[in-house]
């Protein structure tokens, strides 16, 4: 059955379109790769230095990407006068000092997901972006995604009528030689797969009342998997993260009137679809992409947001990288109560 | 990708095959002509009788699916020497009471899912069937489905590695005037669709060691929401049942080295897939089907377990209806706790 509804446009900007500004990575492993990757293949963004503790790795990685700059300290990323935002791509426990040190040295800075490894680092980057009038934003690159910006309208105009559920799972198997098995690195599915379940269900139903959470554990010093429900007077979320075993990795948004499906993995570029009770079913069309078909629209709009004269981002605001961060210091006081 | 893996085939045999009974159906309501029109369809089974409080009811019923006798009251159906076996079909309140009486009558039960509404109920039946020396079993039809006799080989053959995840649902709106929202009916999600979410993951996992449930009133009487995650020594099992909105009422198995997912919905005849860790996906090709194509498999099954002198199906034992009550228990003490 066809349906009567008929999905909004993306209104996400052409990426190429885009005030250039002279990016600089911080921390060159697996993400920064795809990050430098999707830049150079999808926008006029100019990556002009990249940083590590080794020298060697920072040329390396200068050399792979066309970048010119290669700093072997991080200090020496924060104080090079040719760049204007800083990607921290560093472990997820050394985001905080990272974003902080950049916005101390006046530069912007857009920071892998998670902001922080919990709430309070999140908000201390917040406080002193604000401080400094520097940019700061969370690279949660879903929320920027030209299907997110679709999703976001469809949940915005209330056609689904009362939201009562999302449910949403993000499973990958690691094998044991995996930084996610790291415990010096904040091993373990929550900062990494969880992050996304979490952040998309408090864009969903914001703040939860009640956070309910349970582990399984991996090895004795990292979670292999986590399972929460979480309840506020929108709904309940119902999630799963596992580095244990595959999952499907899908999320789905039920409404009184409408349910909207997106298939697995969710998180990517993609289509999903809305079944509206009654009325059929009405797609998303669009080819599945990975990491370097998307990250570049944080980046993209961390520039446009600067070049407008703001601080923060419209579609993922600090304050819902604090807000998805409480609900992962919820989710581990729930596990170790 | 295709896979090396090939699925087993369904071991359950024709079920025109199987010996004969004279059923009576006791409550005639919308599962019971389900039932009856599977009988019929797919069987070589005898409905000789139907019971209803009302004899209107009951005549009426009678003449419709072309039973002969119609009994006024359910005393009526218990003492008819022309009965072997009474499908109990009255609201799940009473399925307590309507099978002790049937046994106590000395005729085999075939009671609707939920057994009883509480562990305590079903105990009590199993204990009065195996005293009175006569079969009973709960009419979870989904573990007699030919589909689910597939499932419970891969599951068992251990194709998938270590299970760590079970997530499934089932949800479906309903208005206002429907049973469903009736207290009085033991209304709400949990005794009916509920039932079929904590009988997958109590199959798959068994009996979990925590139990946690979040609520969400639909009115003032009825839950219309329930959320859980059941943690034991084989996994989690995330689980969600609601009466307010339509939801995919997928099921997953998530194992180390495999995926078993069941599209929705996942209780009734049709497909699953088997995705294998970097080694493809195969399917398990059933064209879907609603209750009149699936009902008649749990019939059959106690037609074959009396006639093997037997006195508990093989494959669905009241055990596993218990386990699963004590679940649904478990989860009313952890909303109410």
């Amino acid at each position: 059955m066809t349906s009567t509804y008929s999905l909004p446009q993306s209104r996400v900007p052409d990426p190429r379109d885009a005030p250039t500004l002279r990016w600089a990575i911080l921390g060159p492993g697996w993400i920064a790769t795809r990050f430098v990757e999707s830049l150079h293949r999808n926008t006029s963004q100019q990556v002009v230095a990249v940083g590590s503790r080794t020298a060697a790795r920072a040329e390396q990685f200068a050399l792979a990407h066309g970048i010119e700059r290669a700093h072997g300290t991080y200090d020496a990323v924060f104080t090079d006068d040719a760049v204007d935002i800083v990607y921290v791509a560093t472990p997820h426990t050394e985001h905080r000092a990272h974003a902080l040190a950049a916005i101390a040295a006046g530069k912007h800075v857009l920071v892998e997901k998670p902001l922080a490894v919990d709430a309070a680092g999140a908000a201390e980057i917040a406080d002193a972006a604000g401080a400094a009038g520097v940019f700061a934003g969370e690279a949660m690159w879903t929320r920027f995604l030209p299907k997110f910006d679709v999703i976001e309208q469809v949940l915005s105009s209330g056609v689904l009528g009362p939201i009562h559920t999302v449910l949403a799972d993000h499973g990958e198997f690691f094998t044991r030689d995996h930084r996610i098995y790291d415990p010096t690195l904040a091993g373990g599915p929550l900062l990494d797969l969880g992050t996304y379940v979490a952040s998309f269900a408090y864009s969903v139903l914001g703040r939860p009342d009640t956070v309910y959470a349970t582990r399984r554990p991996a090895t004795e010093d990292i979670d292999g998997q986590i399972s929460a429900v979480l309840s506020g007077p929108d709904g309940h979320a119902v999630l799963n993260t596992t580095i244990l075993t595959d999952t499907p990795t899908t999320a789905t948004v039920c409404g009184r009137d409408g349910t909207l499906t997106i298939p697995g993995p969710f998180f990517m570029p993609g289509s999903f679809a809305v079944t509206m009770r009654g009325g059929g079913t009405v797609e998303y069309d669009e080819q599945p992409g990975l990491q370097v078909d998307g990250l570049h629209y944080a980046a993209v709009d961390a520039a446009r947001t600067i070049d407008a004269g703001r601080r923060e981002s419209s579609i993922h605001p600090l304050s819902d990288a604090v807000a998805t961060l409480d609900i992962i210091d919820r989710i581990r006081a729930s596990i170790s109560a």
